[in-house]
């Protein structure tokens, strides 16, 4: 086998122009499994959901074991000042920049086995299979184990250069700060800011994740190309009316905010619809002051979301329904105020020469896909700042995530990862 | 003076047929207005607020004062197990049973000056009247001055059996249990079951209320003449959609049960509005769950609240809003399940003849008026279980009520006691 292997690693040598189309090398689907499989015991509980939040006992077990197996795969192993974990892997061609990939093993509390664990052990998978099979790439190569990613992307951040002492402070699920939490991983909160790349500093960066939408499901589709992930923006409406005793004041004596707030939601899912592409708005929160059964409300607040790859499109979706809701105030003699909170007010674009290398490694290796956006954020999102950025998705059964029936099958993982490899490989060559 | 009222007195009774309309005794304004001014100094707060919750210190120092003011006023005053404030002034002919009156002095927390003292005062400006009028009537009176009416009439409903021990354990404003509060007043909730009376112990039960909606202010009258109070009940709508991840669900893929309910809360509205009369419709409370901006709502939860002197029309109401809500269910994917919870499930009607009785005082005073429900609960509903009630309303500005700027005038609570009075003299010649 050994042999076999340098044969295959001499050929390689020998003709680097080739492509592998013929016979590329591939996974191993069971080791991938099983990797995944004694990943997910780590915090499961008894719901059958899990519980490895970062930072927690179970994510710093679960950690110990992921380094484990980075280290049998042959990379050279550390953790940042950030808590995350680095797997290094030298390349043929000095002075050239790595290819990083990688994802998270975290999860939100009773939480899924697939959402990042399936991008984080496809990534070690395929240096496994590039060190089996003897391949060494031109570029180094770059694993990545992201620090919290479920709790603000935290790790990325930090590597982005974009996570404030103020983000520091806040409280994870895990009841510890973030500051805490990254020390409890070995990290050093105090030297976060060492852990910052530059541009440039990285060839590319490659996720592979799980949709955690149905398109694919639906479609019945292997792979998705990602165009980017969606920008985000958030705001909050408020509408006052005057709050009354519910049994003494007659009907049209009213000022009840409550039904300029329902005509608002109605109307923002209209106006949501009535634009030609993937764009989403949801209103999540809706809640009524005082909140009493017996008082009429004097206030209504809804909390309105906003997603898309064009943050103009958000804005002049996001224009007719203010308009809408200040015609509605008028209209019910109500007074409406909105806040702004820019959650991820960019959007973060793929590499459109990435995508094409997705596309094509997808194409080559018999598999249907589309393109589309990532309406969730991801740890891909903050490395785009740092390098030409790529992501593949795979099927979510149903599109359900962050919750214990979050699942895709072994042939869509194996797939997945599959594609992961061959556009590494794709990308060695074609990457300065 | 005592001269003349002795002459007035006897001239009443050689002509015991004759009415008051000639030159009726009058109450004293000033008199009322400065010990109702007294009443208010008992826990006023910085805001300008009463914070006389019953059972706590304000309320018991105000007990004491209000207990002195009917001792003067010739009252022969207890408290009874309940902690009600009971004062007995005798009648003249045997075996004729009490025309009982009165209200509260206990406030909602940051509550106002007027909801219940206008009513304990004004009755007790009543027997002073008399008093000092010399003036005894054929029946007994009693005042009664009930415990905890804002924290769910208490002293009435011992009066009227309907008491339970549960109830005594709940905690009130004070922070108190009723059964300790009750304590804290003198009463004893040990033996509270023998304050409880017998339908037909009183003759009639009267009291004078600020109106605590804005019907008489907005058009301009002086009293009104209450039908009865209206019967209350709630239900809880709970739209089941399926709870999903904002980014990654396509518009056209949810099942957000936002919609179905916002439709509902306008459908509400309109059904409500559609039919003839007083009734009024209340969403006082609404909230999506998780309740998270990111998160399309899985479940929308809405209280609906129904009034009306009618119970017949409350359910024939509500039977069109639950037809509504399994049709706009239906056409959202969604269901819809609805829970009932009686809150007053009777409504309580004053007596036609006392109604007739109030009007006829309004009348002779030459006080503009007019028949009206009582959106609001108040000690009468209690009391109309055991007696023939009547209500008296008069405006309070704006209709504000249950906050500091609660007002009343003293022309309007002049009026409502004179036509209290007038009613109470009226009624002992009419009633057995």
């Amino acid at each position: 086998m050994n042999y076999l292997i340098g044969l295959i690693f001499l050929a390689f040598s020998l003709f680097p122009s080739s492509d592998f189309s013929a016979d590329p090398p591939k996974i191993n689907p069971e080791r991938l499994s099983s990797s995944l499989k004694k990943l997910s015991t780590f915090g499961k509980n008894s719901a059958g959901g899990s519980d490895r939040v970062a930072y927690s006992g179970h994510d710093i077990e679960a950690r110990v074991y992921v380094k484990e197996l980075m280290k049998n795969a042959g990379l050279e192993v550390s953790v940042d000042f950030a808590g995350n974990i680095i797997g290094k892997r030298a390349g043929k061609t000095p002075g050239l920049k790595p290819i990083a990939f990688g994802s998270h093993i975290d999860e939100v509390p009773n939480g899924g086995d697939y959402d990042g664990p399936v991008g984080s052990m496809g990534a070690i998978e395929v240096i496994q299979t590039l060190h089996e099979n003897g391949i060494v790439t031109e570029h180094p190569l770059e694993v990545i184990i992201f620090t919290n990613e479920e709790g603000g992307v935290i790790g990325s951040r930090a590597l982005a250069g974009q996570l404030s002492e103020a983000a520091l402070k806040t409280v994870s699920s895990s009841g510890l700060t973030q500051a805490e939490g990254i020390k409890a991983l070995g990290g050093d909160p105090s030297r976060i800011g060492e852990v910052k790349r530059n541009s440039g500093d990285l060839a590319a960066f490659l996720e592979l994740h799980i949709e955690q939408g149905a398109n694919l499901h639906r479609e019945k589709l292997n792979i998705g190309v990602v165009e980017g992930i969606v920008a985000i923006e958030w705001w909050e409406f408020t509408f006052k009316g005057f709050a009354n005793h519910a049994g003494t004041t007659p009907m049209n004596m009213r000022k009840d905010p409550m039904l300029p707030a329902s005509r608002l939601v109605l109307a923002i899912n209209e106006i949501v619809i009535s634009y030609e592409g993937a764009q989403v708005g949801t209103v999540g929160k809706i809640q009524a002051y005082p909140g009493a059964g017996n008082v009429i409300p004097g206030e209504v607040k809804l909390n309105l979301e906003l997603r898309d790859l064009s943050s103009e499109k958000i804005w002049t979706i996001y224009r007719e329904i203010e308009a809408k809701a200040k015609l509605l105030a008028e209209e019910s003699g109500t007074e409406v105020s909105i806040t702004h909170q820019e959650v991820a007010s960019k959007p973060a674009l793929a590499d459109p020469s990435i995508q094409k290398s997705i596309e094509s490694a997808a194409k080559s290796l018999g598999f249907s896909y589309r393109y589309m956006p990532s309406g969730a954020g991801h740890d891909a999102q903050e490395m785009a700042r740092l390098a030409p950025m790529g992501m593949i998705f795979i099927p979510s059964k149903d599109g359900i995530s962050h919750a214990p029936s979050e699942y895709s099958s072994p042939e869509d993982i194996a797939n997945g990862a599959n594609v992961l490899l061959q556009t590494i490989l794709s990308l060695d060559k074609s990457l300065k």
